[in-house]
């Protein structure tokens, strides 16, 4: 059974506003995702919402339909609104039709099994939640077995990371994490650390990965310290043929990534 | 000499304020830069601002007095103004403390010399301003010739592409056309068109490149529409190994791009 809500100020809507804050989203432990195809995703990766909205008074797309089905089924909740009620919740002009609230689902460094991928993203204090969810997305294209986030990341649950990582958030597992937490697991078993960086002439085709590989890219504005690159088993760069010294930083781990997953299957 | 302004209703700061607006960019045939990396770049590249915009009363930056100094010599004027008045400038909540105005510098279809470059990237109705600057910032790095905009894509001189280009918009090449009268001119002559696509097993390493190659990526969220794949030499993939099916635009130009350049350089 669906509940209608026609207010702005029902109290349902103004948490899911809330949510669009990362101090609601730790408190409450839960995320909003928004969209029928990150949605879809999600029911693929066998995410329900607990919370489902849809808009009032029209035929939802069968894809829509199924993860109304599952979400009742799996004991949560769906809501129907008003397309301005919508609008209001996804501060976009031309919002989605379709918002799932889910909990987040960060996994512990112990909980890892590094064994389960070849390649393993790292990122450090990285700002841009766009940069960030498509990490993510690229994670998931190249088979990794999950992103890990050392030092002062931003939220990767926020909704500009989850819209970027185009439904990846679900596939691929997220930990934040400490470097010297990091470096102390890492240190426990098997990984090659491989940073990129500016501080080396190693082309980062000359290097033959082993492994797990754990890619580690530094901060979009200033890279990685110095006493991290220090830890790295290798630093290794692109090419720059032209006046700038460095790429975006999702750009770079998704080059760098190709480049492992290229090494692996030939 | 500097010219100081101390109100949020003087003409100038109008004018530069509308400058964020499309519009009024076409109009003037100016757009802004923030930030001392972009402004350095853009020196770096010959390219002087017809108006640059300083805090008063702080110690510029060397880099910053190399701009203000640069910017006198060409004829150019030099404002200084209150940190509050850039803030509202900027609308971001932690300006750059240098702002410039530029004049564009498309580059007309007729005028691109194809033997510039091996590599040469084409975007079709691409809609991200940040995927924008940041394959523009890509293109330098692989040394692309330069970007061709193919239909109704974002305007590559908004504030948002120009911050993700890092100053790529400065030395990169930018043409707007249209699919017609693009395929029209790269038919005239040596090139070799490659589309990245879903609708081929073709893996994007089993193929040799030829220069100059074209590398055409479609709209974020349609890709290339048929008729484009259609006139493409060759249509090729990268390998998905996870649940989606495609990658981030501009993440997707730079894996393509440095394939190109690593065949090349081999």
């Amino acid at each position: 059974m669906r509940r209608q809500i026609t207010g702005f100020s029902n109290p349902t809507i103004k948490r899911l506003k809330s949510l669009r804050e990362k101090k609601y989203r730790k408190r409450e432990g839960h995320f909003l995702a928004e969209g029928l195809r990150i949605l879809t995703e999600a029911l693929d990766a066998g995410k329900t919402p607990k919370l489902l909205v849809v808009v009032e008074d029209t035929q939802l797309h069968p894809l829509a339909q199924k993860i109304e089905e599952a979400t009742v089924a799996s004991g949560g909740e769906v809501i129907e609104t008003s397309e301005a009620i919508i609008a209001k919740l996804s501060g976009k002009s031309n919002p989605q039709s379709i918002i799932g609230i889910y909990e987040d689902h960060a996994t512990a460094l112990a909980d890892i099994d590094r064994t389960a991928s070849n390649i393993w993203l790292v990122a450090q204090s990285l700002r841009d939640p766009g940069n960030l969810g498509t990490i993510l997305r690229t994670g998931d294209a190249v088979g990794a077995g999950g992103l890990i986030l050392v030092d002062d990341c931003v939220d990767p649950f926020s909704v500009e990371a989850v819209r970027a990582s185009m439904g990846a958030i679900f596939t691929q597992s997220v930990t934040s994490t400490s470097w010297g937490d990091f470096l102390e697991w890492l240190r426990r078993g098997d990984g090659q650390l491989i940073g990129t960086s500016l501080n080396t002439d190693a082309d980062y085709q000359a290097i033959r990965y082993q492994a797990p590989t754990f890619l580690l890219v530094g901060n979009e504005a200033q890279g990685l310290p110095a006493e991290y690159e220090q830890e790295c088993d290798a630093l290794v760069k692109m090419p720059m043929m032209g006046k700038a010294d460095s790429l975006n930083a999702a750009v770079a781990t998704a080059v760098m990534a190709y480049e492992v997953l290229n090494q692996a299957r030939k």
